[in-house]
């Protein structure tokens, strides 16, 4: 069994929703879909989601929503006139959405969630109804049957349960189709996962059925072994391990959301990356292992937006506990970090940027210079950090000195390195600015031999 | 004014205490000295501390002391001898011995220290004696007289008085001596410095008095820019920063100890290596800072006994908190970490292996596993770090590639790479049997062409 995921691109028009069935007509181990929103048909059309929150917005105001209601509803009624079925469909779409603005309000969050879901919700149902007008027999399910998530205020996530609940789905003889984006607490409450949502409805569902192969439908025709907006025509990666499509997880890297990986990861089912407009390309397969290639390095990422934490004391590496304490006063601010590279009398804490403010900034400053008698401490902002990826980087002798010779031809200076705990990822920190020139002096030393 | 240090070798005989002698009457400046016991006087000899060592044992299990106490006041004896000294100064030494062995054995390691201590305060005495019978004024001081250290359990240091007490000294006309490696509690009870023991007293003697100048007395003409017994006849250091020698206190740099150094560092009194043997040799001098050399590497450092936890974990860079707790399973078994490189789902804490057992091992690899719910947890064992030590290094583009290209060209494997918080200093985590080969190629390129 195959269980296919078609993102927003993939389902934005009757003229897409049409290419999906033919793709899932074709093989018959297709056999549950999970499916976003309706997305964008251009660049500069507006995604049945967006509508959806202007729509919430609307109702949290208790501004009149009736006309945000058509809107959406309009977009689903080109669908349906495209697919040639008849507007029943979308008279249940405007009471489902007319129930959903009248729902509770006393959690904005989660009144909010529950209008965004309607997108995917409604697509399910119509593309279900469409599957069987052309005599395919399809069953809508929805995320009510088995898919349950935990409580706020935890980031949404898939219970253990959810996974025993969806198993018997392996029986269907009909296509199931199923919403992306959500799931319903032990109590009944929708929540929405916060990204990359279809594809996680994806990969829990094909975890659960213990399918054998996850198919995640985009509008790429592969995981490429650099960003395209920065190096010219990179070379296409045919098959990538999970853990290098982790480490890889940097911009660049956007089209398959690493929390997605997860559920499939955890059992072993392998993903495949391909493309609706283009189902006849072989596109990315990420699997457990794979054998190996020749070719030390899979892929390089980089993304910006780094700051530093920088903290010094004369003899701070005898003093058990520092370390432990520094990262303490971040936890209290909720600030996640990326990497702590250190010398014998000073650690640098390397963090995102964004989760930074002015207040945080200056608080934690001065807790690490008070309670942890710091001789110096400083934030520093603007850093980049490019990530080498490879499994055949493990034990491959010099493949650091390669990458920071073509580094330092670009005479950029290097602000941090950290390898050693990955056996498959190389880190560099720079300056924001010198990112794109260093991701292609890394991709030329790394793949310029290397056939497309 | 300027406060001299004596070591053990440099005070182990009449004729190595008359090369003091000299030493202190050739500059006015130097008012106050700090001395050692008498340290070995050739290969096979046994340092009085040691001597002292086996007193303390055989007073601890009630043993017959006299036998003991009498080996100890023959070293005292013969140097007296040598310096035409009468034995009244060793009547003295033998009493105070007797007196300390009757002392309060109700905790065994204060017992200890303070019979431990009996060489320095005994030498010091002596030296004092000395230095009056050739017509130099001198007078011994007790560090009864202010050095004021903490209680037990924590580790010996002087507390902030003493630095208050001690600063009268500065007023004195005749020679200070003073014996090194101990002080007293506010109680009054004996307490022994861990490592380094008399250059700490030197050091805190030249930051209360707020000498010019603190000489360091040793027997090594200067500190060598990399271990002499690795590499053929290293480039010796004329000048280094507080930091960088610091940064290199790894091996091969245990000249001068650097718990040592603080006191200095913190009202920045230069201090000066220097050879009792030969002291027209210029040394050493450790600084607060200094011209830029136009090399950017100012020694190279190495030191095995070192083990890696390595912990990984899906998504663990998403998980505030993971890291601040696995140091606290660290903290919790009194463990003190070098390095903690880290990949997006793994991270490794990099340790001095002489903290582990197989006891607190097999407990956090456990707790690790069971309450950080990790994927994967595991201990390694034997590898070196190398240390690339110089103010020269910040912004030096292309240094990390000399040197990684330098180690790979052993065919050596990069563990680990560590750089980016002190900039002036880049670590690499290697393969123990490595260690040598490596040092001695990145001696190689970074000051092959160094004239010495």
């Amino acid at each position: 069994m195959i269980v296919c995921k078609f993102g927003g691109t993939s389902v934005a028009s009757a003229e897409q929703i049409q290419k999906v069935a033919n793709i899932v007509k074709s093989n018959p181990a297709r056999k549950i879909v999970a499916v976003s929103a309706p997305g964008k048909r251009s660049g500069d059309d507006i995604k049945v989601t967006d509508l959806l929150i202007h729509l919430a917005m609307a109702a949290v105001k208790n501004e009149d929503t009736e006309e945000k209601i058509q809107t959406v509803v309009n977009r689903f009624k080109a669908i349906a006139d495209g697919l040639a079925l008849d507007y029943a469909i979308c008279d249940v779409i405007a009471e489902d959405l007319r129930e959903r603005v009248q729902g509770d309000k006393s959690n904005e969050e989660l009144f909010i969630d529950s209008i965004k879901a309607a997108g995917e919700d409604n697509n399910a149902k119509l593309i279900a109804a469409y599957f069987n007008s052309i005599g395919m027999p399809a069953r809508y399910v929805s995320p009510k049957e088995g898919l349950v998530v935990n409580d706020l205020p935890e980031r949404t996530f898939a219970l253990p349960e959810a996974y025993i609940n969806l198993a018997p789905l392996k029986n269907t003889k009909e296509i199931i189709v199923f919403p992306g984006f959500f799931g319903y607490t032990k109590a009944g409450v929708l929540r929405t996962f916060d990204r990359g949502g279809s594809d996680i409805t994806g990969s829990i569902l094909a975890a659960a059925v213990e399918a054998e192969l996850y198919e995640n439908f985009t509008d790429v025709d592969c995981v490429f072994s650099a960003n395209p907006k920065v190096v010219n025509d990179p070379v296409e990666i045919k098959e990538i391990t999970y853990r290098e499509m982790r480490e890889l997880s940097y911009a660049g890297f956007s089209v398959f959301h690493d929390e997605a990986l997860m559920p499939v990861y955890k059992i072993g089912v392998p993903v495949n990356i391909k493309n609706t407009n283009n189902p006849s390309a072989p596109g990315t397969r990420i699997v457990p292992s794979r054998p190996a290639t020749g070719r030390p390095v899979t892929g390089i990422s980089a993304d910006s937006g780094f700051s530093t934490l920088y903290v010094s004391k004369y003899l701070m590496n005898r003093e058990v506990g520092f370390g432990r304490k520094l990262l303490q006063i971040l936890e209290d601010e909720n600030i996640s970090y990326e990497h702590t590279p250190s010398g014998l009398d000073d650690i640098s804490v390397i963090m995102r940027s964004n989760q930074l403010t002015p207040e945080n900034e200056a608080r934690i400053l001065t807790r690490v210079k008070n309670e942890l008698q710091a001789d110096d401490v400083q934030m520093r902002h603007g850093f980049s950090m490019i990530v080498i990826v490879g499994e055949g980087m493990r034990n491959n002798t010099g493949l650091a000195a390669r990458a920071a010779t073509a580094i330092s031809k670009t005479g950029a200076n290097i602000e941090m390195i950290n390898q050693g705990s990955s056996e498959v990822s190389l880190v560099f920190g720079v300056l924001q600015e010198f990112e794109n020139k260093i991701l292609q002096a890394l991709y030329g030393e790394f793949f310029a031999h290397v056939q497309a």
